[in-house]
């Protein structure tokens, strides 16, 4: 079990690790929702693994949780999912005091915390992240957001929830095509901050990918805390936090491009690792060893590397014109120096596509 | 012309009161809006009134405004306008260093505002209010939002402008019933700060009906200091701000429940604010002195006061049930004690009720 306190400015915010943590830290929970209402919002799959143990602990708790259900996948974060969240709760007479839990993967942590930042100017926001991707990465730093059919996160906001609970025996449960694509993210903290953390990926893979908790505890703490930590010194992305984008510019691109849902998160992203890994070397800032070590761990661990060569790559070049990341017209790119250490740089047109094509092939 | 610097936590927010403050400070504008590309949002009216001469001014000082023109009235204020507005900026590629400028009254800073607070998780955002309860009110604060079918600003964030840019020479061509609409919350800020300011109003009220650019500067620069004194004290309306809300929780019932455009904001909090005095003067809160010179100088500023007869008022019951002022489930008003001071306060249904008929006969 394990605390990390953030604090973004004036706001406090708890995230907790452990196992079978809702049920040791249901009181936390209570006071954190105060006498307001309380909606538990979350996707299909979800309901029948969690939901139902969830709320019980909640109303034993003395807390009487609304239970709202969206579908499962990527396309519920849209503005007309979000409005079908504001009409139930509007329903529901839920007033200023109330609080929203996100219980589900990132998909309904950003739902829920656009909602919740919008909803009679934001309400008390709780998140209980229960996939590898959200507990290492989504539910950390207060970015919430919806698509828009141009491209992923278009419209959002930045609202801290003011606790985390990472539960990591939910990923015991995980489908384990979930589980490897959260790896990728994990596999991110490791090159851009925490080398002795890609180590242990190396070394323990076999066992992460066998959903071993112990180790698995160990990875989301570790990963939760580098991610705690840059959030503090930068919430609004101005500098350090861009680092988090690592592999997210490409990565971006290909889910937008091969149509949202069609590839995981984590994978598309580790395609974006290896693309940024490589045009890094390509330019002379790291050396082609790192571009090996983290091909193989991605290998290993059962995610993708390679392009998907039936995806146009002047759509991918489009798609990445539009993402955030782009400063003054120029393509920004987060690329490792070493593992721990990274930089962002403004890269060419043509090296841009060079390095594409050759990721598409091999 | 009135510098009034406002302080909201970190943020820094210049309000800039005067007689075509726009051609002298458009340099202010520049500076504020940066490198990145600038649209300015506006209404019909507003964009044959002044669009084009402010996309001139702004051409001059070197930037290339896109102008967005949505239609007229408070149905704009919905998420289907401001998804266009999503559409608009996407076309254009708008990135994070975009400048969304708001020119119109409090409509087209309220939809702005949410667009400019959640567009790739908020952008830069300036206000230049035209009509008089945007430039009292409505322009200072932060608050942003848009409708839902069943309440008013049900959705929306808190979101600073970088600058308020307050033209009052804009109101001289204000319609007359926009101008009397935005005397009511002029009426408002003398009743719950500020004495001297209720004073002026009854004894200058024919020469402000008369646009009067003088006085009016005067009424706008006290009212503007007043709204924001109580933002730096409490933007969340935590417990302060709160009092900003005489007149508005029966007001905004009233527009709900005459559907939205019916009633001019101005008229209905008019209506809310006799409503409320009176209910003070039930409890005994305050003498009926108050209410009376209250009664007059609506009176005499052309503000209707009674509620009207034909909506049922079991209807605004439930419309301020549903109002975010409600806490615990028990309906709160401002209440004013004297002039110049007020407090908040549950009371119950019964005299609620009965004070409700009585403002809807005579």
């Amino acid at each position: 079990m394990e605390l990390i306190p953030l604090r973004v400015g004036p706001q406090k915010i708890d995230i907790l690790v452990g196992r079978d943590c809702l049920s040791q830290h249901v009181g936390r929970v209570k006071s954190t929702c105060g006498v307001g209402p309380v909606a538990v919002v979350t996707a299909e799959p979800i309901r029948r693994r969690y939901a139902r143990a969830v709320c019980t602990l909640l109303r034993r708790a003395g807390l009487t949780p609304l239970l709202l259900t969206v579908p499962d996948g990527e396309r519920v974060k849209s503005l007309r999912w979000a409005s079908y969240l504001y009409d139930r709760l509007i329903q529901a007479k839920f007033e200023r005091r109330a609080t929203l839990i996100a219980l589900g993967g990132g998909v309904i942590g950003d739902l829920t915390g656009f909602v919740a930042s919008t909803y009679l100017r934001g309400i008390t926001f709780i998140q209980m992240p229960t996939t590898l991707v959200a507990q290492v990465d989504a539910s950390i730093g207060g970015k919430t957001g919806v698509n828009h059919p141009k491209g992923k996160n278009l419209i959002g906001t930045f609202y801290q929830p003011k606790l985390v609970l990472i539960d990591v025996s939910t990923l015991r449960t995980l489908p384990r095509r979930e589980l490897v694509g959260g790896m990728a993210e994990v596999v991110k903290y490791g090159v851009i901050a925490d080398p002795g953390l890609f180590t242990f990926l190396e070394q323990h893979h076999a066992e992460l990918l066998n959903d071993d908790l112990e180790f698995l505890e160990q990875i989301v703490i570790r990963s939760a805390r580098i991610k705690a930590d840059v959030v503090a010194k930068d919430e609004r992305e101005g500098g350090l936090r861009r680092i988090l984008n690592y592999g997210h510019t490409l990565g971006h691109a290909i889910e937008a491009a091969a149509g949202y849902g069609r590839w995981h998160h984590g994978e598309a992203i580790a395609i974006g690792m290896e693309f940024a890994a490589r045009l890094s070397a390509t330019l002379g800032v790291c050396d082609q060893r790192l571009v090996d070590r983290q091909h193989r761990l991605l290998e290993r661990l059962g995610l993708p590397t390679r392009v998907p060569p039936r995806i146009d790559p002047q759509r991918l070049l489009s798609a990445m014109a539009l993402d955030k990341k782009i400063r003054g017209g120029r393509l920004h790119f987060v690329l490792p120096k070493r593992f721990g250490d990274v930089v962002v740089e403004p890269v060419g047109l043509t090296v841009v596509k060079g390095v594409l094509k050759a990721c598409a092939r091999r």
